[in-house]
């Protein structure tokens, strides 16, 4: 098992589960640890390749350049940082209403909903200048395709949301 | 001008005022623009290389990546992109003093001033270890350095904050 990266986090899936989704694409998984040293006192921590890496961000572009899922040059990788982002920003929002007081809930998950509708699917259903196109088709944007999965199981799970296309 | 990068935002630094220190770092300037095509509706919006950018850390990256400002390989990138997170982290719990309600404000202000000290800033005191290191020290790690500056600007102005050492 040496080399194997080792995921410090709660007992849950929360950010790290787009970690060990993208590991997975990778080919690649982690080994399960307790809390270590903290750059920024925070979790989701994982130490690899000799690093000791926070920040979700960090930790899954470093991941996607390992396994080769990150484009070819900087215009595919800022198409993918682009469609990762939204998914990103859309699963704050929901991490929010988890965390969120219960007479904040109701308007919060309206707010998910909605946005989530009219917002981010409709930008997965199309290209950056508006064509229609589907998005899953290029093999070098795995990345995306990673974020899209694990977010159609929790819009589905948590929100009744159904994408508006089927998932492989 | 041809080619010169068009910015579209509102008026005001916010989330753009990164993203114009980092081209500066690069020797490039922006032209601001209008809103536009926007994949997720948002701004900040880029144009530049022929594409539409938007999301912060598309934008960032791929600046970064263009002028040579993100380190050498995937490990200098990791560590950049942890010091950078962090910073956009302090960032935004800064933009939500803003935006918050005149009741929220002063305990949102509380906790930005408790973190940036305890949590923020020693991070930047020393490295990913633990080891003292003066962090601006690298030319690589220029993207780390500009947006340090940004915010020293920012914590000095608005929350009396100073850095516990002297910025160059």
């Amino acid at each position: 098992m040496a080399g194997k990266p080792v995921l410090h986090y709660f007992n849950g899936r929360g950010r790290m589960e787009c970690i060990r989704w993208l590991l997975a694409a990778g080919g690649a998984s982690g080994a399960p640890g307790g809390d270590g040293r903290l750059m920024f006192q925070q979790v989701p921590m994982v130490e690899i390749d000799g690093m000791t890496l926070v920040q979700s961000r960090a930790i899954l572009n470093y991941i996607a350049t390992k396994y080769d899922l990150y484009g070819k040059d900087a215009k595919e990788r800022a198409l993918i940082d682009m469609y990762t982002e939204g998914i990103l920003d859309l699963s704050e929002m929901m991490l929010q209403v988890v965390i969120s007081l219960p007479e904040q809930r109701e308007a919060k998950i309206s707010l998910v909903k909605e946005k989530t509708k009219n917002r981010y699917l409709p930008a997965y259903e199309k290209g950056p200048n508006g064509e229609a196109q589907h998005v899953d088709g290029e093999e070098q944007a795995q990345l995306k395709k990673c974020s899209k999965l694990q977010q159609d199981k929790g819009l589905d799970r948590y929100y009744g949301i159904t994408n508006t296309r089927e998932t492989e």
